[in-house]
Parts: structure tokens; C-alpha cells; sequence
């Protein structure tokens, strides 16, 4: 399995390309939780999000002769819009597969850094073999969005960065999809700051991890309908899975409804913008899932790609979704896979 | 007059007890604009706004006795939101009087430190007289929000912490409103990169600044209607007006229109929230009002303290202002200084 040294060379690596993202604090959340909280604001980092640093880790380790020949992915956005960006960083030919529904700021971006983009309906597609064939006629190389041992280390580099800035802490919450940023993240912690408790935080409709580590096997859901859309997966890869079970990570759950409440709450008090999948670990923490009083706490921000319409609309105090419930589109008028890049 | 050094050590002061704020960068504007940005996010600060640096320097230098007495203030907002911090930290009592139109969470972030409000009318009442008066009565001392060496030394101290984070600059861009930020930016600029060109921006309704200097005299006019709330001044303090007419400081403007639509790529783009008076100076580079392309440009977010509902309302596309008119109350219904806190 992955060794944190292979986290800690990750970072070093990571350093040289990517901008170390700003830690935040604010005396607002440690009045009214009791705590000590740190703000990693992965929002601020490159294409927005986290996504980068597994992505940049992967390319550079991918030998000349598969660089050539390109590399894709699917992904719900940010790992595709990161790859985006890494490939015409790196000069290496990017395709993507990304769902219909994904926020349309993460599929332009990738469009914008040179990638072509395919679309695949996230609810009744198997994006798993779209991407094989894929594969088979393009001879591309799979860029896998968390179940990779690149991908895990690139991703545990942010809470490298986080405690080596601000020390060690007694719990670090991290949002949960397909698991690689949580499996780096308890990678990190165990070689930083070894008492730290790595809590992860998925949908409360798709509580697919919190079912795998209860039930000791990869346990797979439909595609979870939540307006976490870079959380709905339908189960953790195998590698995460295996990480998280051995070091027995706890994995809570927070609803849309606590999402939107928190969304407006780090616009007010922080003064960033989280997309809703970033707002999972302070939703957990602000509904008492996690017990903090007293504590250092870090929170990992990790992503702020949402549409403009939408962020307007969940901050105005409009129900969940309601202008746009994912996966409402008839599938009908949407082929998979059309090119659109 | 007051000299680069004072700057410097209102500087060493400062960071004694603020966070230092993060300075982001972006590829999306850098690439839009053919030039290298900083962005200095004193949105970020603690109050959500650079005026606590002007205010901690004041209030550090005043004497024991009148800390004791306590001190007031008149402000649009953030001035009142900071010296409440402020003087909440160091034990020293705070009056403040804010307009009626102020933002909530200026007000309500006032009182929660414990100042007492007192209202005005923007628009009808002369806040100076009112602030006399409070003074004679309850020999409190007046803390100015921008006609002071204090302030502006305090306020130069954002510059400082740029400069020394990113080197030498080519244009340092800040929004003016008494202009104790910009001439405090001057100063800075002065000592520590002396080719910056310093340019201030302020709405295109409350060009004062920009007919004081082009005049060569104070030149007061009405309040102006603006959503840039912490600009709606009507003239500028005698020092900061001093300096910057010293300086040879160039004052553009940018309207309300074009804050809005720099709010909405704020958020879109560097996902962080700003307030529309904090959206002056990237509204006035994208409008072409400040030559860019080509060169090293700080950009200075002053703040991030805007109400929620107005917020979304703002960045939804709604016109500007369209849910709070500023000023549009009928003042009949508004005492002035009617006690609330």
C-alpha cells in the first residue's frame, strides 16, 4: 500500500509547480464552535480546486512514450478541468468525459485549457466502460479521478501544506467522493501530525463510504441525487477504500439543506466562495457531527467552481436545487458521448 | 507631513497582532488583462476590511486616560465595524454613529463587539456636527476615519505586506473613498517600490476626489448614490488629500454597473467575496481606465462585507441596487441618532 513518504515527496514535487493556497481564520466560527479551526482554502488553488495536485502528480510520473499518445479521464468536473489544465501545462493531449449536468464553469474551463470534452448522462450511463472503450480505440492513458496511488498522494499535499503552516491539529475534516483526497489526507496526517482524528464527510444521500467502512467491503450506490455534484459517486475507489478502512477513518454525512446553510455562511464570515461539495466538512462540523469544542480543527475548503446563476440562487435562499434538480434533463435529447470539445 | 517611516512601523505594529492576508493570483485575469496580478484579499482581515489596520495603529497610540473615556466615530461601516474590534480587544469603550442605509452585517458586526450605535442620515444629516456633539457631551475622542496620520500610516500597512510578499510593482490600484487608504498606499509604495504608480479609484456618482485634485483643492459635494457604500463620501480628509496631491495621485472612476459585473467575476474567477466598494479598482482595469498590459499590478480587495440577500441579488444579475435603493427610505421614519446598541 501507499507510505506517507510517498505523500511528502508528492508535496515537494507539487511545490515546484503550484502556489502554496492560503490557511484562514476566523474568530466569527471559533466564538460560536468553542475551537481553534484553520480554513484550507483549496478554492484558491489552480482550476479552483484540489484536483490539481493529484493530477499534476500522475502526469509527471506518466512516461514520454504514453505523454505523446495523450491521457483521459471522467470525472463530475474538477478532476477533468484539472487535467485540462496539467495537460496543456505539460503539453500532453487531454480528452475528457464529463456528465451533462456538471456545472457548466467546470466543463468551459476545461474547454478553455485545450481539452476535448465528451458527455455522459451521470445517472443512467457506465462511465467506467464509456472510458475503457475509450481507451481501447485511442490508446490514451486513464488519469483515474481518486483510485490511483499518484492521484491519492497528490491530493494528501494539502494538508502537508496545511500543518506544516499552522502545526499539528487534533482533527482535520475532509470531503468525501471518491475518497482520494480523504485517503491522502490520513496519509498526511499519520506522518504530520499522528494524533490528528482525518474525518470525512460525504452526501447524506449518498453515504456510500460511511456503508463501505461499516461493512468492511466496497459497498456501490445509484448515482446519489445532491447538490454536491463533485460527491456523487457511486463508491469509493479501491485504493482510498483500503487506506481509509486500515486506518480507521470515520466518514460522516451532511444534507443539501446544511450545504446551502453553510455555503451562505463562509460568504459571509470567511468572504471565499465554496462550490457545495466544499461545504460538506463545515456543514458536518456546524450540525455537531463532529465534536471540535476545545480542539484544533482544520477544514479543507475544496473547491469553489459553481455557476454564477446557481451560487446566486442557493445564497438568495431558494430551495436545494430547485433551478436546476440535477439529472432532471430528459435523457432522451442527450446522446452520450456526442462531441462537443 | 507625514513621512514613508511612520508606515513602516505602523507596519511592525500591526503585525504584532493581524493576520497578514493572503495575496492571490489568477491565470484567468492575468491572461484577460496581458499583464501579472496580485491580489491583496483584505477582505480576508479580521472585520472583513483593511480598516482595522488604521484603526489598531490610532487607537495603540492613544493615551491611557482617554482610552478610559472611550472613543467614537463616524463611519458608513467598516471604520465603526473595526474600531468596535478594536477597542473590544484593548478594553477601551466605542461609540459609533452609522447611517441608516448602512449594511446589517456592518451594523449587527458592531454591536456584536460591543459598541454602542448611534443612526444617521446620509443624506440630510451633517454626521460632523453630530459627532462634535457627542464628543463635548461625553468627552469621549473622536477616532477620524481617514483624516489622520494615524489612520493613513495604519492603512499603508496593506501595501507594505504586498510589496514585501510579491517585490516591486509597476501600478498599486485601491479604491478611494476619504482616502486615508490611498495615501497611506502612497507612502508605502514610496518606500518600498519607488516606480509604483499608485492609482485610486472611485465611483463615477462621487468623483470628489478626482475634481479635488484635478482642481487643486478640496472639492465637497453631495453624497453621492452609489451601491459602493464605503466610498459614498463627500470629500476627501485634508491629509490624505494633502499627500496624494503631493504625490501627483491619478483618480479614475468606475460605475456601478461595472462593480457589479466585477463582483460577479470576483466570485467566478478568484472566489473570494468583495463588497462593491472593494470591486473599484479591478472594475477600473477592466474598463481600460489604468494601462495594465505588460506590467506587475497590485490590486487591493478592501473588503468583503456585504448583506447576504444583496449579495446574491447583486451577483443573480438583478440592477444594481434595484432592492435597496440607497438613501430611498423617507428620512421622516429615521431619527437621527436614535439610540439602538
Amino acid at each position: 500500500m501507499l507510505s506517507e513518504t510517498e505523500v511528502l515527496d508528492a508535496a515537494a514535487d507539487v511545490a515546484k509547480i503550484l502556489p502554496r493556497t492560503p490557511t484562514v481564520t476566523s474568530e466569527w466560527f471559533d466564538q460560536r464552535l468553542s475551537s481553534t479551526l484553520f480554513f484550507k482554502c483549496e478554492n484558491l488553488q489552480r482550476t479552483g480546486s484540489f484536483k490539481v495536485r493529484g493530477v499534476l502528480t500522475a502526469l509527471r510520473r506518466l512516461p514520454p512514450e504514453r505523454r505523446r499518445r495523450g491521457v483521459h479521464a471522467y470525472s463530475s468536473g474538477n478532476h477533468a478541468l484539472a487535467l485540462a489544465w496539467a495537460g496543456a501545462r505539460l503539453g500532453i493531449p487531454v480528452t475528457v468525459l464529463m456528465p451533462w449536468d456538471a456545472p457548466d464553469v467546470k466543463v468551459a474551463g476545461a474547454r478553455h485549457h485545450g481539452a476535448t470534452v465528451l458527455r455522459y448522462d451521470r445517472y443512467t450511463d457506465d462511465r467506467e466502460s464509456l472510458a475503457r472503450e475509450l481507451a481501447e480505440s485511442a490508446g490514451t492513458t486513464l488519469i483515474p479521478s481518486a483510485d490511483s496511488a499518484d492521484i491519492v498522494a497528490g491530493q494528501g499535499t494539502a494538508a502537508v501544506e496545511l500543518i506544516d503552516e499552522v502545526g499539528p491539529l487534533d482533527v482535520l475534516v475532509v470531503p468525501v467522493g471518491g475518497g482520494g483526497l480523504a485517503a491522502g489526507t490520513v496519509l498526511a496526517a499519520k506522518a504530520l501530525s499522528p494524533g490528528c482524528e482525518v474525518v470525512g464527510v460525504e452526501p447524506a444521500n449518498g453515504n456510500d463510504a460511511e456503508l463501505s467502512l461499516r461493512h468492511g467491503r466496497l459497498v456501490s450506490i445509484d448515482t446519489p441525487r445532491t447538490i454536491a455534484d463533485g460527491a456523487q459517486v457511486r463508491h469509493l475507489g479501491r485504493l482510498p477504500f483500503a487506506i481509509l478502512r486500515e486506518h480507521g477513518t470515520r466518514v460522516v454525512t451532511a444534507d443539501d439543506a446544511e450545504l446551502v446553510e453553510t455555503m451562505a455562511l463562509i460568504s459571509q464570515r470567511l468572504h471565499i466562495v465554496a462550490e457545495p461539495t466544499a461545504c460538506l466538512p463545515l456543514a458536518a462540523v456546524l450540525a455537531g457531527a463532529v465534536p471540535v469544542a476545545g480542539r484544533r480543527i482544520g477544514v479543507l475548503i475544496s473547491g469553489g467552481n459553481v455557476d454564477l446563476g446557481r451560487y446566486a440562487h442557493l445564497l438568495g435562499g431558494g430551495p436545494a436545487g430547485a433551478d436546476r434538480q440535477p439529472g432532471s434533463e430528459p435523457s432522451s435529447s442527450r446522446r452520450p458521448c456526442e462531441v462537443r470539445g
